[in-house]
């Protein structure tokens, strides 16, 4: 592989909520995604989700919590705990999760993109 | 948990490729280290190792290639592949990798840290 240069793959894509693989690790999918507002309440049931902030303001609501995130902070939403993101305009933040976790857990909306369609760039 | 901030981490210690847990998903750990000059020639048999620069300048010697990191970069280097990192002053880099990961692979050198020893901060 050669390195990956991450706010080169921020440059690639606009799209928003709609997380983009940009490597895989030990059975664990790198993702970066931008995002604005709000996006869903989910859980993932077997799966913690990491996130960490590169620009902009990530707000991870959790039922008992609130968690602010800026850059160059993170947080690991632990399997089974419910959470809904929403972000400042631009928000730009990075994930890493197992290559079986769906996007918005259980839960299908309108904004949800199945583990098939979610794009390496 | 609490969310991290990952700067303020660095702040909290000084020693040179000794990682530092900052937080555990899925199995993997998140650590990060300080470096300058060179680690030793070593190689994971069966773990992935993923880093990403966050101040200074960190090389990756593999044997066929030299893979060069600046800040906002990354690169995993593959299972089973030697490597030998080596930084310049004073810098920052975040690894994750899995818990059964060896600082320095088989290899015991005197700048080993032991799985056991690897401390949480």
């Amino acid at each position: 592989m050669s390195k990956i240069n991450i706010s080169e793959k921020f440059g690639l894509f606009s799209e928003e909520w709609t997380p983009k693989i940009i490597a895989q690790t030990n059975g664990q999918l790198v993702k970066i995604a931008k995002g604005s507002g709000e996006l869903v309440w989910h859980q993932h049931e077997n799966e913690d989700e990491l996130f960490i902030v590169f620009k902009g303001h990530l707000t991870l609501q959790l039922r008992d919590q609130i968690i602010e995130l800026s850059p160059g902070e993170m947080y690991i939403v632990p399997k089974g705990v419910e959470h809904c993101p929403s972000a400042t305009p631009d928000t730009h933040f990075m994930m890493i999760e197992p290559a079986s976790t769906k996007h918005t857990g259980k839960l299908e909306s309108d904004i949800t993109v199945s583990t098939e369609d979610q794009e390496w760039i």
